[in-house]
């Protein structure tokens, strides 16, 4: 187990929605799981004119509003005290000395060695410019300890502004005081991908071009874009969920074994995946990649308002909340195999999942109970909700003669432990105070994924006749995503079909 | 689906154990399940002077000791007006022209166009002399039907009396007239072995010597011989389970993929294996197998006698009741694979499974739970009860770092079919109306598996000095099989040491 260091932990941009909402609990709850250092403060900072004991109210009426905060009791009394205010314009330079002293102030009262984590809660376009600030005050080093950064995405709009965040960024800190969360890397089950290809024998023989027909990566969300229209409109499926989470997931999927469980030997076999995508030419992306919005509709006897008619949203808006790629990685490993990637908007549930589709045996011995099975075996590792693993195998039909059925061998995380897997942000911040890299993303990848998703963005923009299919909340995206799917009767896994009924999806 | 023709079924023998214990309850089930031909009538014959009523009425009385008889209501009477009896002594050859007789009434009778299946239920020294008898008489053949002839295990009792068995039965039937019984390829997770490796892609390329470290194949009893002792210490354990139903099992694990689901092909790929297994001569005799004889002891607060205080068992009998066996197949697959095989009686459960353990991974990458993870893949299928497959993989702990624990994929027969699995007798006697040999054994499949057990009773029966261990009741067998299985950190599995708590097995 690695140590945590004594520091102090500032966030920039502190009276923001993501501290109160994301930030201050996974901090509270390290404190109640007694994972912070023992010398440890936290120091909140934004422009806002808040005194420390106005701010230390505002956060512990939000974590009241929440069940870990409201079970709290005295723990929250001694959480409390370790948090600090400081008001500061954070995009003046001048106001960074006034930072600089209160951090040697803290850092002396709590023994916090000049170790210090920033946590950028502040809008993107502002990174350059606080990291800016923190260089030229002369924040990024400390004689005695460490400075970490850690910034949130979007990590740019596309290739060129991830380049110019990268530049910035890294014209103040080295790369590896770099911590870019992506939280899907928090997850526990993104974790279980490596550990269950590399820790079992039997996985790895299969892995490949051989035994593999295609890889399908689905993540639905029940819900629209509900308030964040402004920013949604501007983004879009494609940048807000693919460019970043589905591509990091494809690379964990794909990714030839490291060479060690350390941050670069894993972010060096990431990269490689995402080098290795095919570039996609207008050709491609006008037969490969399906965009869609969805339309008003009736369902399950509720109506649902169109993408159009959001609030925030432009009235003749082209943004995509619905976007479906098929891709191939050109190495040796995964030649000529497709991966297909959906994600949406407004679909029938909540779900993330991978499916590894394995290829049908090369010899039909056996005869197939109709409309049973469709003679693949498959590996569905489900990253949310109901994390696990499931295992589709054939199995003979009990009674006469060799028929074959198929059933599922599965695994269930909520079997194994009983409490709810850990947070991505609990995880994700410790392993940061801990200076393990490991699960953030690497500057190169986040570059190479934009060099992947680029040419998609402008062909669309060049050719707005490139079409944008409606679809109706409660489907599973335009139909046109289906003939995405190479080879007869393979099509989409619809997970939760069953699911939705037996209440373990939320439901649209 | 196969059609089951018009037919008579003789039982020869008809008054024993097994007539009214297995084969009677066995044709009930069927009639039960409308699977017997429209035209069908049994006919009982033996030696005992009962008239068809007195038969009837004993084989009623028996059904009605067991649930299904007690069920059977009206479909009871249905089923006794279609049994008959005929006294006559079996070992005579004067006496079938009588059997000649009876059958043209009853063919005329039933309109079963001569068809006829003989059930030999005698013992196996009188199969010869029976099988001369119907071959005088000519009821081996009939000019517009077919003769099957069914017989039951111990078929032999070394290769030189298995050989002579084989050559009397060939001297009346031609081999595709002669069905031999082992009922452990009558169950349902045996059959299933084929249909798990050969409907789903993902296994046959890791069921290699590349991928595969051991196999083990355990049949456990937690009963002593009970009233069976005269017969078995004549026989032992090598004799009654591993020449026959565990050699089975081994050689349906470790076949080639047969061209087609046909008796032949699939027989031909079994031969093979068995034809494979390297000879055993006294050096590895002694090094590559284990007996042993269990001891009075008390288990779980009851006593339980030695063996050689059973009813029939000589008082300095070395008859082994525990045998344990390292097997090598010489071919391309399983070149230098251990097959590791022991079966026992008074072992503390009753549990025959099959555990194909994977290598583990070629670079360990992960921390291991302590004691919780030995580091291997493992496919155990479960042949009886608690029917299923169970497949052990490495996955994450939950929480910081990447740490690695064991957990099971689970599949459990009886979650896919509400009604027990069919029995084994039902569909082997089914298979047999139909013609389909394909869960029988052939006669050169036995005559190979006496070729590989021969050498071991000979070393035996040469060299008395050769140990037999003592084992006392609710053990796993003596102690020196641990050593047989080779590298460090392995040992057989003991499969239910949970479950005999979680009341899935018998307990002894």
């Amino acid at each position: 187990m690695k140590v945590v260091e004594d520091q102090l932990f500032v966030i920039i941009g502190a009276s923001g929605d993501l501290t109160a909402r994301k930030l201050i609990p996974a901090l509270f709850a390290l404190y109640v799981r007694k994972l912070l250092p023992e010398h440890f403060a936290v120091l909140g900072v934004s422009r806002t004119a808040h005194t420390t004991e106005h701010y230390r109210q505002s956060l512990r009426k939000a974590l009241e509003g929440i069940p870990e905060g409201r079970a709290g009791g005295d723990r929250l009394d001694g959480f409390m005290k370790l948090i600090y205010y400081l008001p500061l314009e954070t995009s003046d330079p001048q106001c960074y000395g006034d930072l600089g002293k209160r951090l040697a102030e803290l850092g002396e009262q709590y023994q916090t060695s000049g170790n210090c984590i920033f946590y950028l809660a502040t809008p993107p376009v502002l990174f350059g410019r606080v990291a800016g600030n923190l260089h030229t005050a002369g924040l990024t080093r400390h004689p005695s300890g460490w400075r970490r950064i850690i910034v949130e995405k979007p990590f740019g709009y596309d290739l060129q502004s991830a380049r110019s965040i990268n530049r910035q960024l890294l014209d103040c800190f080295p790369e590896d005081q770099i911590y870019r969360i992506d939280h899907y890397l928090g997850k526990e089950t993104v974790q279980n991908i490596m550990v269950t290809r590399f820790s079992n024998g039997i996985f790895e023989p299969l892995w490949n071009r051989n035994y593999v027909n295609h890889v399908e990566i689905t993540s639905a969300e029940n819900l629209g874009v509900e308030n964040r229209g402004g920013y949604y409109d501007g983004s879009g499926a494609l940048r807000d969920m693919l460019q970043n989470h589905l591509l990091q997931l494809m690379a964990m999927v794909a990714m030839e074994p490291p060479t060690r469980i350390s941050a670069n030997a894993i972010r060096n076999e990431t990269l490689k995946v995402l080098q290795s995508v095919r570039p996609l030419r207008l050709p491609e992306v006008e037969k490969q990649v399906i965009r869609g919005q969805y339309t008003g509709s009736s369902y399950r006897g509720k109506q649902y308002i169109s993408y159009r008619q959001e609030k925030g949203v432009r009235a003749d808006s082209h943004t995509e909340t619905y976007v479906a790629v098929k891709l191939f990685i050109d190495n040796w490993r995964w030649g000529q195999v497709p991966f297909y990637i959906r994600t949406g908007k407004r679909l029938p549930a909540r779900v993330t999942e991978i499916v590894v589709h394995f290829r049908p045996t090369p010899h039909k011995l056996f005869c197939f109970d109709e409309g049973r099975f469709n003679a693949d075996n498959q590996l569905v590792i489900r990253i949310q909700p109901d994390e696990g693993l499931l295992l589709k195998l054939g199995m003979k039909v009990p009674g006469a003669g060799f028929n074959v059925q198929d059933v599922n061998l599965d695994f269930h995380y909520a079997d194994l432990v009983r409490e709810p897997l850990p947070e991505a942000y609990q995880r994700l911040i410790v392993d940061c105070m801990q200076g393990d890299a490991t699960l953030f993303t690497r500057g190169d990848a986040i570059e190479q994924s934009w060099d992947i998703v680029d040419p998609i963005l402008r062909a669309w923009a060049d050719n707005p006749d490139i079409p944008l299919h409606g679809y109706p909340a409660g489907t599973w995206g335009p139909a046109q995503a289906d003939s995405l799917i190479e080879g007869e009767s393979y099509t989409w896994r619809y997970p939760c079909r069953n699911l939705v009924d037996d209440g373990l999806y939320c439901e649209l």
